[in-house]
């Protein structure tokens, strides 16, 4: 079933009702014009809260600090800092993130233990709190999209670009936004990466099934992209509802369920899909299709690893249509495959089928990979598993950049 | 139990009693003056014969068909293009493998299911069978070291440098050789790349134990090295033994048994070392050492992911000691770990005890990582497993060459 969303013009984490965002330039991150590296998001009222965090077992203790706070499934502000991410610091960590939390619940005037705290940036340094305690009281929240525009750019560390998308949805006379924010770029990776993304809507969300269909929707957006391979110790995914549009509450079952799940993905994809072509260093955006695999499962694995593949990253870079590449990385990804039954196309043309490569306009080819976007589709032609990954390619400047990072 | 082995200076696979190798320019790559691309390793009499190929279910035609012929235990000849991998070819590939195998052995005189067949090179492009047709009869195969340097020439693809070593050692008063050479290059990661190894013994060694002794050591040799993530169709490491210089035959629980499975231990490590520092415009060997695992299988992967990680790769081409990505890698690695626990040296500088970064003289640390091998060494402190892993730095020119390889 397919519901219309509306997308906003100028969407962003406020556009939603009752929720007010605002940054600050605090010092964390060395003075550029223009340079913010703290804000906020907040609720007028408290929220259900749902949230999905890094697999890795290196964590921030800020978010442990979240998941623990995520599980009372009610949150009404997050507190945001990037240029240090308050992970290998022992246990002063958690320390700064409980008191990162409570200067914004003192500044808002809220209950502390309905705030969540997220850094990003370098890991091993400890949070500079002098800064942060100063900063906290200078972050003025606004409800217009100037307020989420702020925080768009606060929470970017490499990002060359704000991510920020709203769409609206109706259920039963009632109209809802749902709207986010997120930041990527370098360490980017399948299961979580130091990749902020924040959302907000206005519609009243039960929470199990909040984080129910956060859970869904993260899989086949933010866990479908790839830039670099590494996965890091910050990664967070969080969403709060604060009902203030009024309506039922949607819940499994509920007659807006279908329109919220479709909302929340398409949001979720939009800003997984800036972040991927955000990628540090990253020209092209790669979007990676696999179907006809046994199983959805096995449709995921392959989509991530051609999209994940630094030769294929490579060769996309350089707009060669190597597909060998493409058929080793499908070898590896562990899906179940027959050689004989697979087909290819890179941007619509067919480059492969049986297993065999067929004769093509290799201009062409190389013509439609000189542009930003570079899809490649791969039936396993097995049954009807499908899934679409999207990475980046790696240039010079990738290599460039990370070589000199903290020197 | 520790053996005494002697390097030899100039060693290489015809190092061992009884073999022959050649090679000759048949055209398939590119001229360029000295070129070589087809070459044989033969042995006068028939041996035992043991191989470990690739586990990528996109398989080259030959891979398939060496397996079936080393699972007969015996061989007496391997011939070895480069330029073309004879991967993704359809049924043609099997039918060009076959007659390759055939032609080495009409040019030998020997049996053709004792001649193996293997290909590295581009995936997806036949093999120009005339141009082999007319080349093997052109090798000329020698018993000396000139043998067997011209055949690790005509392996490599964007190797720069051959890699060939051989050790002597002893069993009840018989003395033995080891040698072998590799190719790697791009594409190379553990559970085989496109990567070629190949070793041969004048020891007389009983079939399954040489299988199972090579098997071992590919595990913490060949497996062990990572150069940008990808596994090929192709790869394949396969050793003969012709008993040539006499004695017992070696085999599990007799004399000989540890000084054979440390010669083979020590070429196949030093050949794998070699094609990790040559990595595609690597300039730097990365080795990682991970000890105090609760398993030696956590070690391996801790160290594998650690070696294998972009954003490490990118900090050690830059001399950077961005420790906290070494521990985001170790955090995703899936070995059990205590992040309290975890200690890091950077080229022998304690960087980090305790899960906590402890001060260090950080121009000195970047001093030592200016030289052409760092080496980066975890301490889980949970228990006894150990490993290492090998991987070289990322470059710009990795991504040079990557982007233009076909076009």
């Amino acid at each position: 079933m397919s519901v219309e969303l509306k997308w906003l013009k100028d969407g962003t984490i406020t556009s939603a009702k009752g929720f007010l965002a605002g940054a600050t330039y605090s010092g964390i991150r060395t003075y550029t014009e223009d340079k913010l590296d703290l804000g906020i998001i907040s609720s007028e009222s408290p929220c259900t809260v749902a949230g999905t965090f890094t697999t890795n077992q290196i964590k921030s203790p800020s978010v442990v600090l979240d998941q623990r706070r995520v599980a009372s499934g009610r949150a009404q502000a997050i507190i945001i800092n990037s240029g240090i991410a308050n992970a290998c610091v022992g246990d002063q960590g958690m320390t700064d993130a409980l008191e990162m939390a409570e200067l914004a619940a003192k500044h808002l005037d809220i209950d502390p233990e309905l705030v969540l705290a997220c850094s990003t940036g370098l890991i091993g340094v400890e949070l500079p709190m002098a800064l942060i305690r100063s900063g906290v009281p200078k972050v003025q929240l606004t409800a217009d999209v100037n307020g989420g525009h702020a925080l768009g750019r606060a929470i970017r560390t490499t990002d060359t670009i704000s991510k920020e998308f709203a769409v609206s949805f109706d259920v039963g006379g009632n109209t809802y936004l749902l709207g986010g924010i997120a930041k990527g770029s370098g360490m980017v990776h399948p299961n979580m990466a130091t990749m902020l993304a924040f959302m907000t809507t206005d519609a009243p969300v039960e929470q199990q099934f909040l984080q129910e269909a956060l859970s869904k929707s993260v899989d086949s957006s933010f866990n479908m992209i790839t830039v670099d391979g590494d996965t890091s110790t910050n990664d967070s995914v969080i969403i709060m509802a604060n009902g203030a549009a009024g309506g039922d509450t949607i819940t499994s079952g509920s007659p807006g369920e279908e329109a919220f799940r479709q909302a929340l993905n398409e949001v979720s994809i939009a800003l997984a899909r800036e972040i991927a072509r955000d990628g540090e260093g990253a020209s092209k955006l790669i979007q990676v299709t696999v179907e006809g695999a046994v199983t959805e499962s096995d449709a995921r694995a392959a989509a991530r690893a051609v999209a994940a593949s630094t030769l294929v990253k490579s060769a996309v870079h350089g707009g060669d249509p190597n597909w060998g590449r493409i058929m080793v990385a499908l070898g590896y990804s562990g899906a179940e495959l027959e050689e004989s039954h697979v087909a290819l196309y890179i941007s619509d043309v067919c480059i492969m089928e049986e297993g065999r490569p067929i004769p093509y306009f290799k201009d062409a080819v190389v013509l439609t990979m000189s542009g930003p976007e570079i899809s490649l589709r791969l039936n396993l032609n097995l049954g009807d598993g499908s899934a679409t990954a999207w990475g980046c390619d790696i240039s010079e400047e990738y290599v460039t950049f990370n070589s000199a990072y903290t020197t």
